[in-house]
């Protein structure tokens, strides 16, 4: 992995040579564990970007003594500086060799008005420079270390998934808020370090509200239950939605689903290298627009996933820019009938050059528990 | 509830009307939760100077499309506009009637740099003023509401404590993260949201790092086992360290014991009214110093809790101010032996006129378990 990092600063640098800037005062937490690999909860990182792999020697990063230990494991490449207050620490840097560190990018994006001031100061005669953006665009393109942190957070979903329905844990009588700590507790036992977010466990009539809560509401037979949850390993997210009918599905039940599924076959058919954003959105979302029900998809096609649970790219029609390969993306349509019923189905993908590769591989026909 | 909310709002007033402020904007979410009591992830507050409890016409609450059946509910006293950007729409209100909003107060501790510039736009010839830490200034002083709400997650996390140990769950063989695992689903059980943060449980010479988080290390006999943890409850978050021998206690262990648990009593009994924030960590401290063991307590006394888990004031060194009724701290002294074990007893407590009153119940005698 600390190849993975210097290779991430490596690219950082192209994008600050570009700049006509000397080095890049890194201080949001998830891009300083994606440049190095550290997981504490203060650092900050300053990268030069005359610096070449193997002799960083002008690279520094900073955190506080409850982190010495696990910053040497973490950071063993980088010179480290212990701190307590690590972004001024490394203003400092800046501010006692403006040579060195002429003009400086921070994450203008990140920093608080308030907190420009404090490092301003620090970095005394040092430039600091808006720059933003430039550490999430190279996330934007997931290395295979990243994939296979995903693949393994989309597994422990999977797994999780079909131990509750093994072991009987979806059936009448349960309520929404027992299935999800259930599904939680059977993610933990696949060696997640939690649920991505907050577990949706979705019965009934609920499950026409997109992003409900789960509640004390009992699940009754011939149920719409829709679940989406997602596996945390490695610090990446993963990202699922199966919708299962308690017992036997009526027939509305049964064209609402196959309708879904055609969308979102259709949309992950459109993920590919090359196209537009708003594209692969549209391919899923005619296909519920043809069928009528335009009105019942009221939310985008994904996002990206990584880092954290929502990233770019957006898969909507506010989104913008092209897929690449390297993206990892959900694709997660859904059509939603007010007092009636939802359905929604979901898969994280990542885009390959020809292809997208499904990371969560829970079946998508119609399951009937 | 919403008095609660009402009042808080009426106190911010005052802080706007001694800065010369016609309105403040709103936008972090946790002051926003306190202000209005709403709990989505999306919203911003414009709350204007002038209005009076009851006939709040100015003061505009805004959240996306989500939320609207939510914040119908949540915030049924204010006018609710439902848009995306919600701090650019009420930015808009402000540029759209620059006689009503002429100078607004915004969060500079809270809006990033590139944030400010969109809002400074759409705020047109509205001024946008600086005004750090008007509301954590009032959230500084907890009402009865809140600290209701404190009482239920410690109540939660005192209970979850007594059925982990009470249904054998400390005992030898067992591994750190069994039991932390087995602690938070206890006070799920006890209708808590969640942990209040991720759950310590530290065996033997674990014991001795003050922040170590639960591994597979098995618990054995003689074991020192420290579990610090919290509830969730209606947003505030609960905070409590016990330290329990596995079986009967070393002479070393009863020692260290004592010394820990009259330093926690001593930070107890300096918190009053009235005292500056550093003589109540001093009081305690001197206690571990005058033992000789002033290097093995390395961490402030404590700190505020309520809507985060950390909050002001500091209870060190380092802090600044005086105890006010009102506050809501913990006293957690502790004393580390690297490489044999440590002891740190902490509670929750909420200062009063005369007294600070205990919100963990659970005993702080050496239990043997």
């Amino acid at each position: 992995m600390p190849e993975s990092h210097a290779r991430r600063r490596h690219a950082l640098r192209t994008g600050l040579r570009e700049r006509d800037l000397d080095a890049m005062l890194v201080t949001d937490l998830l891009n300083i564990r994606y440049l190095t690999g550290f997981t504490g909860s203060n650092a900050a990182l300053l990268v030069h970007a005359a610096d070449e792999p193997g002799t960083e020697e002008r690279t520094v990063f900073c955190t506080d003594g409850r982190y010495q230990t696990q910053a040497a494991e973490q950071v063993p490449d980088l010179e480290r500086v212990i701190e307590r207050a690590s972004d001024l620490a490394l203003a400092g840097r800046v501010g006692a060799d403006t040579a060195r560190y002429r003009r400086v990018g921070f994450e203008s994006q990140h920093v608080t008005v308030d907190g420009l001031d404090v490092l301003a100061a620090a970095a005394g005669g040092g430039e600091l420079v808006r720059a933003p953006g430039l550490v999430e665009q190279l996330r934007l393109i997931k290395d295979e270390a990243e994939i296979e942190a995903l693949r393994m957070a989309c597994a422990a979903a999977d797994r999780a998934l079909a131990d509750l329905i093994e072991h009987g844990g979806l059936r009448p009588g349960r309520t929404e808020l027992e299935v999800a700590r259930e599904l939680e507790s059977r993610m933990l036992d696949q060696g997640a370090a939690g649920p991505s977010f907050d577990t949706i466990v979705a019965a009934g009539a609920h499950s026409a509200v997109p992003h409900h809560r789960p509640t004390d509401a009992v699940l009754a037979a011939g149920d719409f239950v829709k679940l989406d949850f997602g596996a945390l390993v490695d610090g990446y997210h993963s990202d699922m939605t199966r919708t299962v009918v308690l017992g036997r599905a009526a027939d509305w039940q049964r064209e609402v689903y196959a309708l879904v599924q055609r969308a979102q076959a259709a949309g992950r058919a459109a993920l590919r290298d090359g196209a537009d954003v708003r594209e692969v959105d549209t391919a899923a979302r005619d296909v519920i627009d043809d069928a009528g029900y335009g009105d019942n998809f009221m939310h985008g096609l994904g996002h990206g996933v990584g880092l954290e649970i929502h990233e770019a790219p957006a898969l909507s029609q506010r989104g913008d820019g092209r897929i690449r390969p390297g993206m990892a993306v959900t694709v997660e349509p859904g059509v939603y009938l007010a007092g009636q019923g939802g359905v929604r189905i979901e898969d994280t993908l990542v885009v390959r050059p020809s292809t997208a590769e499904l990371l969560t591989l829970t079946t998508k026909e119609l399951v009937e528990v």
